[in-house]
């Protein structure tokens, strides 16, 4: 009889080279995967072949199992199989509900771990050259969800339209329009605005704007969940905003 | 004669097994390798053995050498020996002024890219089982530099401690007693606290607390350089909390 265990891996952003070691050692040992939506499917190939993989999609607005279902599962499974590797999208504990799973395998005494993903609130911007901080620019990034347990706009985002720091919205991308208002309301209009779709992944979409212009270059690039929104002057550093600069200052 | 390239790559924390597969195959044809002073050095061993390797360590208040120099060795050895890998430790583009390096890169017409690594502003935290975000107690986390480029206390961070925000300080434990009182001018005495120095290495050491008492437990657990500050309700999650929270509600 194997000895019940779980293992909550952070997947990456959806590149499958941008998962870490660790993470592909805990999935050489899976007896079950347990794996999200936003997950590459490729990465499964690093769990043995004999073992369980069970998708178990949810992202906003499609919860394919509950996150009840889904403790449950994870718990029956180690219960009954041995070690389950939990694998998400990005990080375990960005938004992501890892430490409610940790709490319901410490309910029920099944030993687990968390190994970090690479979160996409920092690589996806990364990747397009964006960085969350730069001297003269940021000093800071405040990462904020879109979508609250209650359906609203978070307080802390309201928070975030009125600071200096970079912000990134995670899960935003069906509320842009109301995130953008709230950004013009603090007279935000020509700050720099990006919203990157799949970001790292073969069908990544970006729209590079200003606060005042991201809702309508996200309707012609037909930018669509899963997504991410970063404003904040450290977006003027991507390549296309030179573009769109000059044709604000002769304006 | 081989190309030049640059190839920015993220190390992870300090475990060695927190670098992604990504770098790892970066490193595998690396003609050079210049790598930090937070950088765990078993990775060079992905490296090949006739790689020169170069030890750049850079760190707050140890600056062995400038980011000018770095940039001039890195552009330097991508002109005369190929594919240089800058290794960093954690992400490239969180306060390590990889955006600086690109551009350096750029302006020498050497192709470069970047590779996300597991920043210690989220994983430090989740491998002490503090997540940065969690349902009913935050919606946002908030990542500051204690030190910035003129050495005085961001005005980021003074905003921070207003807001409900996670709050993650890097490089920020030489200003702990100030960042601590900015809290307590909040009213935020009873806030949890946790500073961290080394996560994911052998020589990790957490101090959990409140605001109020965070500079003591830092003192008395002997916690220095390199560590990162969390403040917020998450804290409240650490097993140790639990005693802290049953002391402070017995006063």
């Amino acid at each position: 009889m194997k000895q019940p265990k779980i293992t909550l891996a952070g997947a990456g952003p959806g590149d499958a080279e941008l998962i870490t070691l660790k993470a592909v050692k805990a999935l050489n040992t899976a007896d079950v995967v347990l794996y999200d939506a936003l997950v590459n499917e490729e990465l499964l190939q690093y769990a043995p072949d004999n073992a369980v993989k069970v998708y178990v999609g949810k992202r906003s607005g499609d919860h394919t199992h509950s996150q009840d279902t889904i403790n449950k599962l994870m718990v029956d499974y180690a219960l009954n199989y041995g070690h389950v590797v939990r694998l998400k999208g990005g990080d375990p504990f960005v938004f992501g509900r890892g430490f409610e799973e940790l709490e319901f395998a410490a309910l029920h005494n099944i030993p687990a771990q968390v190994i970090p993903g690479i979160s996409s609130s920092i690589s996806v911007p990364e990747l397009q050259h964006i960085p969350v901080t730069h001297r003269g620019l940021s000093e800071s990034f405040w990462v904020v969800t879109g979508t609250t347990a209650d359906g609203k706009i978070s307080n802390d985002l309201i928070e975030a339209t009125k600071s200096k720091a970079t912000v990134v919205v995670l899960m935003g991308i069906h509320k842009l329009a109301q995130i953008a208002e709230l950004f013009k309301n603090e007279g935000k209009h020509d700050l720099p605005a990006a919203v990157i779709q799949s970001g790292s992944t073969s069908n990544e979409k970006i729209a590079v704007g200003v606060v005042g212009t991201i809702v309508e270059k996200v309707n012609e690039a037909q930018i669509t969940s899963p997504a991410i929104l970063i404003f904040g002057e450290v977006v003027s550093l991507h390549p296309e905003f030179q573009a769109i600069n000059d044709a604000v200052l002769s304006k």
